[in-house]
C-alpha cells in the first residue's frame, strides 16, 4: 500500500507506508539526510495549525497530546497516512530543541552510567538550554558535574541510535516502580491514562518514558556543556524530596556553544545592577523597600540629561506639560474604572478624614481631569498633555528586577485628546517621536507590533466595531505610509483599544518593550469627556495614551546595558578626568577644569595624592570618556594629554582643541568618542 | 492722699488719688489730651508685664482678668495707686482696637435703636475691624446694614461719653433676664463668679456688659463702615438659635478707611485662587481631593522655569541632584523617628505584602540612605544632595488654601553633610542662595529670624549643649557678617537644632515664610551616619536641611499675588500674543510667529474670526507682556506694531528690534517691561 507525502515546494511523492522522513531525505540525497534534524508532519486531510512547542520546563507540555494535526517527529517515524512533510534542518527554530532534549538524554544517561542510584525526575529543553531534575541522597559536587559532561562525551562518541517504543502503560508503570523510580511512575499516572500505550525513547542501554522527538543518534549533540546545579523540591512541596537540577546546554557546533558563552559573560558585564553598584548610579534600600529606586548623583545627572531632552523635545512637537498629584480618592479610581480589575495592582487604600484615597499607578484620570477642567472646542484638539508622573504598582515580592522591574516607576506619560479626523496625524507624531528617541539615545533598531482586537471576541472588547476599524485603519495606515514592517497580533490589543508596541534592539540582539501607543474608547466614556465641533454640537474626543521611553527607571537601566556604562558625552556624568601628573601641576590642573566648567563640561580632577598611573586607572574604571594628564610639557604649552575612553593615549592637543572636540561630541549627542 | 505717677520719661508726678489720665494728659497740654486715645497703666510695685491684647473673636479673651499688673484703661478710669502712666495716642497699635471696640459699640446703639427686638451676643474688636454677634428673628438686610451705619453716624455726632459702671453681679443678671438677653445671661454667668463686681459701659440710653476700656465719647469713632453679614448659631450648636454676625471696620480717619479698602481689593485682585482660574494655571479637583494641585499647561511651564532655575544653580553651587521614592517603608519611618511624633501629620500607613508603607512627609531619610550607601572621608564632605521632594501630609479637612496651605507639595529641598569645620562656610552659601532666589523672582525685601534654643528648657532639645552653641553661634556670626539684621526668637528652634527663616515681603507688604536653613543633630546619630576624618576616626557629619522656595506650590501661589499674575517675561506662559488685523495678514502674522520661536519664545497667535480689538482685550485680560498687531503697513516694512502690558501702544518696530528687547528682557530675568 502506498500513501502520498507532500513536499513543501507542493510536490507529491507516492511511497509505501511505513517509509519514514529519513528515508525520503535519502531519496533526495544523502547530504541531505546528514543535514535534517527532525521532521514536521501534518495528515493532508486535517486543517493547518500551528505547531505546538515545548513550553519551557512544563511537564503539561512535554507530555501533553497535540490537539492539531501537526507534529514534530523523529526521522525515523513510520509514516501511514498521506502526510505534508518538512524535513527540518538546522536552520529551523523547532531543530536545536530538539537537539537539547536529546542532549538531556545523553546526560541522563551520562548520569546513571557514573551514579546508578540516581533517580530521574524530567528532563525538557529549555530557551537557553536543558535541565535534568534527579534525585540523589548525595549532592553532586563540581566534580560530578565535569564527570558527567566527560562521559556524555562517550555517550556522544558511541553514537547510539535513539530507537522509539511504545509498550503498555502497565508495563511501564510495573518496571518504573521496580527500579524505585517514583518519580518517572508519577509522570505516567498524570500524563497518561489506564489502556494507552506509552512511548520509550531508548540509547543503548539507556530508556526513558518521553514524548520525543529525538535526532536520529547521540553522535548528532555535538556541542554541549554541563552548566550549574540547583535545588528544587519534588512538585514543590519542601516536605517531598530535595532533587538536583543539572542545568547543561547544547548547540549545533563548538562555535555556537563559545558565542553563547561569550554573550553570557558579556549580558553579566553589562548587568545594570552590577553598573549601578560599580559606577554609583542607584541604589535600592533594604529598609525603605523593594522595588524603590534610589537615584545617586551620577544616575540623577543622566535622569536629568533624558528628562531635559525628553521636555524640550515634548514642547518643541507641540505637547503642553502638565503636573498631576501621586495621591488621589478612590472615588477617582472607582469612575476611571481602575478601582476594580486593576485594583490588585494598586498600592492599598489610605483613609483620611471620610474619604480614601489611592497612591496613582497611572496619569490617564489625572490628565482627563485637567483636559474637562475647561470647556474645550474643535479649535483646541488636539490636546497634547505630557508629565513624567511617578507612578506605584504592586509587584509581587520576589519579582522586582533592578530598574527593569520595580514598584515606583516614572512614565514619560502623555495623552493626546484629538478629534476622529487627527487621529492618523497624532498617530505619525508619536512614531516620529518614538524613532527620535530611539535614534537620539543610540538604538539603531527596533521592532513594531501591532496588536489588534480579536473579531471573534468582539464582547471582550470595549468600544464600536467602527471605532476599532478607524483606529486599527489608522494604525495600519500610518505604519505602512512610514514604510515600517510590523507584526500584527491579533486579539492582543487592550480591552478600551489597539495599539502600537515599539521594542528597541540592544547592543546584543536583546529586545526590550518600551515606547507604547495606545488608543482608549474607555476612559472619554467613563470620564464623560467632550468637546464642540465645527457643527456646534458635542461630541467625545478620540484619547491616546502614549510614553516613549516607558518607565524612566527602565529606559535607564537598558541604557546601561547597552552602553555597558560607557555613557555618550552628554549622558556621561563625569565626562573630563583631570589627572596632574604631581602636585606641582595642580595649579594648572585648576585652570584647565576651570576652562571646561565654562564649557559647560562635567569635570572631576582628582587631587589625591597617588600615582598618576592610579589616577587614570580609577577614571577608566568609572568609564570616563575623556582622561586628561597634565605635567610640565603640557603645562608649558597650554595643552593636555588626552587618554579617550576605549582609543588610549591620543597624544597631547591644545585645551582650546579638546574643549571644542568634547563640546561637539556632547551637543551632537555622539555615540562614538 | 496723693499718689506717684510715672511718665514713660522717667519724671514722677504726684497727683491726687482719684486722678485720672485724661487728667495728666490736660495737665500737660489740652492738644495731648485731645490725641490721646487710651492709657497703659502699671503698679509701680508690680513686675513689668506684657499687655495682654484681645484675642480676636475671643470670649474668653475679652473677659478675663489681667495676670499681670499692666493694663490699658479708659482715660477716665481713676488711678488710685502709685502707677507708671502710658498715654497711648493713635500711633500706638493697641489703640486701634479700642477704637474698633467702641465702634462696636457705637453699632449695637444703632441697631437697639433701629431694631429694639434684637439682642446681643458679644463685639469684640478683630485684626482687621469688628464685629457684633446679635440674634434677631428676621434676617438683616442689606438695606438694613445701610439704615445701621447711618444711624452709626447720628451716635458719633451726639458724642456720648463712654461711662464705666460697677454694679453687683446679681443686679446685672437680673436686670439681662428681665430684657430676655439670654446671651448677656450667659456671659455673665461664664465670665464673673458670684459675689463679683461687674463692668458695665454706658453710652447714652445704650449700656452694655462689657470689660473695656473703650474711647472717651462715640465721637472718637471717626471712620467706621458696615461691611458684611454672616450666620453662626449660638455657642457653636446647631440646634441653638442662629445669630447674625455683623462685620464693620474702623480707622482713626477716613484716608486710613479708604486705603484699606483699597487694600481689600488689591488684595482680591491678586487672590491667587481666583487668578489661577482667570489664567488657567492650576485646579484643586473635588473628585481627587482637597488640597492636591492639579498644574494645567500654563502653570506648568511657569514651574518648569522656576525648576529649571534652581536646578542649574543647585548644579552651578555644588549641589548633587537625587531622586527618592515617594512611598518607604514604614521602618524606615521609625528609625528617623517620623512614625512617631510626627505621625499624626503624615498619610496612613498601607499593608503591602508583610511590611507597612507610608508615603513621605519629608525627604531626609531617603537623603540619608544615599549618604549612607558608600562609605564617606573628610575629602568627600561637604555633600549637598538636592530634590525636588514631593511630599505628602495631612493637612486637616477645611484647613486648606489654594496653593498656600495644601496636602500634597513639592520641597525644593537639600541636605548638607559637613564637617563641623565647613558649618560657617555652608551656612554663608545657603543664605547667599535664598537671596540670589528672593532677587531672581523679585522680590527686593525680606526679615531673616533666628530660632534659638530655650537654654532654661535644654532637657526639651536633643544634642549636647557645644553643638546647640557652636551652632546658633555659627548661624549667628553668618548674619553679622552678612550685614543682616534679624530678630532673635528663643525657644523658638526645632527639637533637633537652631535655624534661620526667610520670610519675604511681597508687593502689598504681606510677609511669607518660604525659605529655611535648619540644623539637625538628630538624623545623623538615629542613621548613624558617619565620615572618616583626616585623623582616620570615624567623626558623625554635620547634617543642615535647606528650602529656598520652601514649597513649589506655595511660592508659586505667592507669586502670582506679588506680580498679580502679570508675570515678568521669562515667567509668562505666554511672552508675545500675535494679532493680524484682518485674516490677509495671517501669512505674515505666521512668518512673525516662526521667527519669535525660533527665538525661543513663547508665542500665541489668535487667529479667531474676531475683530482685532476683541483679540488685543484677550491677550490683555491673560495678561500677556506684549502683544505685536499687524495690518498692511506692518507687513510691508518687516514690522510689529507694539502694545506693552501696562503701557499700551507703543507703536512699530522691526521685528528684529523686537525680537532682540524680548529677548534681552526675558534672559535677564527683567522684572520690568
Amino acid at each position: 500500500m502506498t500513501i502520498r507525502v507532500q513536499l513543501p515546494d507542493g510536490s507529491v511523492r507516492e511511497v509505501a507506508q511505513g517509509t519514514t522522513p529519513y528515508d525520503v531525505a535519502m531519496s533526495i540525497s544523502p547530504r541531505l539526510a546528514a543535514a535534517v534534524v527532525v521532521a514536521r508532519i501534518r495528515p493532508l486531510t486535517a486543517a493547518a495549525g500551528v505547531v505546538a512547542t515545548e513550553d519551557e520546563g512544563s511537564e503539561e507540555a512535554m507530555y501533553a497530546g497535540h490537539e492539531t494535526g501537526e507534529r514534530v517527529v523523529d526521522l525515523s517515524t513510520p509514516m501511514v497516512e498521506d502526510v505534508a512533510l518538512e524535513l527540518l534542518k538546522e536552520s529551523d527554530e523547532a531543530s536545536l530543541k530538539v537537539v537539547r532534549h536529546s542532549a538531556a538524554h545523553v546526560m541522563a544517561t551520562a548520569i546513571l552510567e557514573l551514579f546508578p542510584e540516581t533517580k530521574l525526575g524530567h528532563g525538557p529543553a529549555t530557551d537557553a538550554g536543558f535541565f535534568y531534575d534527579v534525585y540523589r541522597e548525595v549532592p553532586f559536587t563540581e566534580e560530578d558535574l565535569a564527570a558527567i559532561e566527560k562521559k556524555m562525551t562517550e555517550v556522544v562518541a558511541r553514537d547510539e541510535k535513539f530507537v522509539r517504543v511504545e509498550e503498555s502503560r502497565e508495563k511501564g508503570l510495573t518496571d518504573y516502580a521496580a527500579q524505585g523510580e517514583f518519580m518517572k511512575v508519577h509522570f505516567i499516572e498524570r500524563f497518561t491514562k489506564p489502556g494507552d500505550e506509552i512511548s520509550l525513547y531508548k540509547n543503548g542501554g539507556f530508556t526513558d518514558f518521553c514524548r520525543g522527538p529525538h535526532v536520529p543518534s547521540t553522535g548528532r549533540v555535538k556541542a554541549f556543556k554541563v552548566m550549574s546545579i540547583a535545588g528544587a523540591y519534588w512538585l514543590g512541596d519542601e516536605n517531598n524530596q530535595q532533587l538536583q537540577r543539572i542545568y547543561g546546554t547544547a548547540f549545533y557546533n563548538a562555535k555556537d556553544l563559545d558565542a553563547h558563552f561569550k554573550r553570557l559573560e558579556e549580558i553579566k558585564a553589562r548587568d545594570h545592577r552590577v553598573l549601578g553598584k560599580q559606577l554609583d548610579l542607584f541604589s535600592i534600600q533594604e529598609v525603605a523597600g523593594p522595588g524603590l529606586i534610589f537615584w545617586h548623583p551620577k544616575g540623577s545627572l543622566i535622569r536629568k540629561e533624558m528628562e531635559d531632552w525628553m521636555r524640550e523635545e515634548c514642547i518643541r512637537r507641540g505637547y503642553n506639560l502638565v503636573y498631576t498629584p501621586h495621591i488621589m480618592k478612590r472615588e477617582l479610581w472607582k469612575i476611571s474604572g481602575h478601582d476594580g480589575v486593576y485594583s490588585k495592582d494598586m498600592f492599598p487604600a489610605m483613609e483620611l478624614d471620610d474619604a480614601e484615597y489611592r497612591v496613582k499607578p497611572m496619569n490617564c484620570p489625572g490628565h482627563t481631569l485637567i483636559y474637562k477642567n475647561s470647556p474645550k472646542s474643535y479649535r483646541d484638539l488636539p490636546v497634547r498633555y505630557a508629565e513624567f508622573g511617578n507612578v506605584y504598582r504592586y509587584e509581587r515580592s520576589g519579582t522586582m528586577h533592578g530598574l527593569l522591574r520595580v514598584r515606583g516607576f516614572t512614565q514619560d506619560d502623555a495623552h493626546i485628546f484629538c478629534t476622529p479626523e487627527q487621529i492618523g496625524g497624532e498617530i505619525e507624531a508619536c512614531l516620529d517621536f518614538a524613532e527620535a528617541v530611539l535614534k537620539n539615545f543610540g538604538f539603531e533598531e527596533y521592532r513594531v507590533e501591532l496588536s489588534t482586537r480579536d473579531p471573534k471576541k468582539a464582547g471582550d472588547f470595549f468600544g464600536s466595531a467602527e471605532d476599532w476599524a478607524n483606529s486599527e485603519g489608522a494604525l495600519r495606515d500610518v505604519l505602512t505610509r512610514r514604510g515600517l514592517t510590523f507584526q500584527t497580533f491579533p486579539g492582543e490589543a487592550a480591552f478600551y483599544g489597539p495599539k502600537i508596541d515599539v521594542k528597541l534592539v540592544d547592543v546584543l540582539g536583546r529586545m526590550w518593550q518600551l515606547s507604547t501607543v495606545q488608543f482608549d474608547f474607555n476612559l472619554p466614556k467613563r470620564f464623560e469627556l467632550e468637546y464642540t465641533g465645527e457643527d456646534g454640537e458635542k461630541h467625545q474626543p478620540v484619547m491616546v495614551h502614549r510614553a516613549l521611553f516607558g518607565s524612566v527607571e527602565r529606559f535607564f537601566g537598558v541604557l546601561i546595558e547597552h552602553y555597558a556604562g560607557a555613557f555618550p558625552v552628554w549622558l556621561a556624568p563625569v565626562q573630563v578626568g583631570l589627572v596632574p601628573i604631581s602636585e606641582k601641576h595642580l595649579e594648572y590642573a585648576l585652570a584647565v577644569k576651570s576652562r571646561l566648567e565654562a564649557a559647560g563640561l562635567r569635570v572631576e580632577l582628582d587631587q589625591r595624592n597617588e600615582k598618576m598611573n592610579a589616577k587614570i586607572r580609577e577614571f577608566t574604571l568609572q568609564k570616563v570618556p575623556f582622561v586628561l594628564v597634565m605635567g610640565d610639557k603640557e603645562a608649558a604649552s597650554d595643552a593636555v594629554s588626552v587618554r579617550t575612553r576605549g582609543k588610549g593615549d591620543e597624544g597631547s592637543v591644545s585645551v582650546g582643541e579638546f574643549v571644542a572636540r568634547a563640546v561637539g561630541l556632547r551637543d551632537g549627542h555622539a555615540m562614538e568618542l
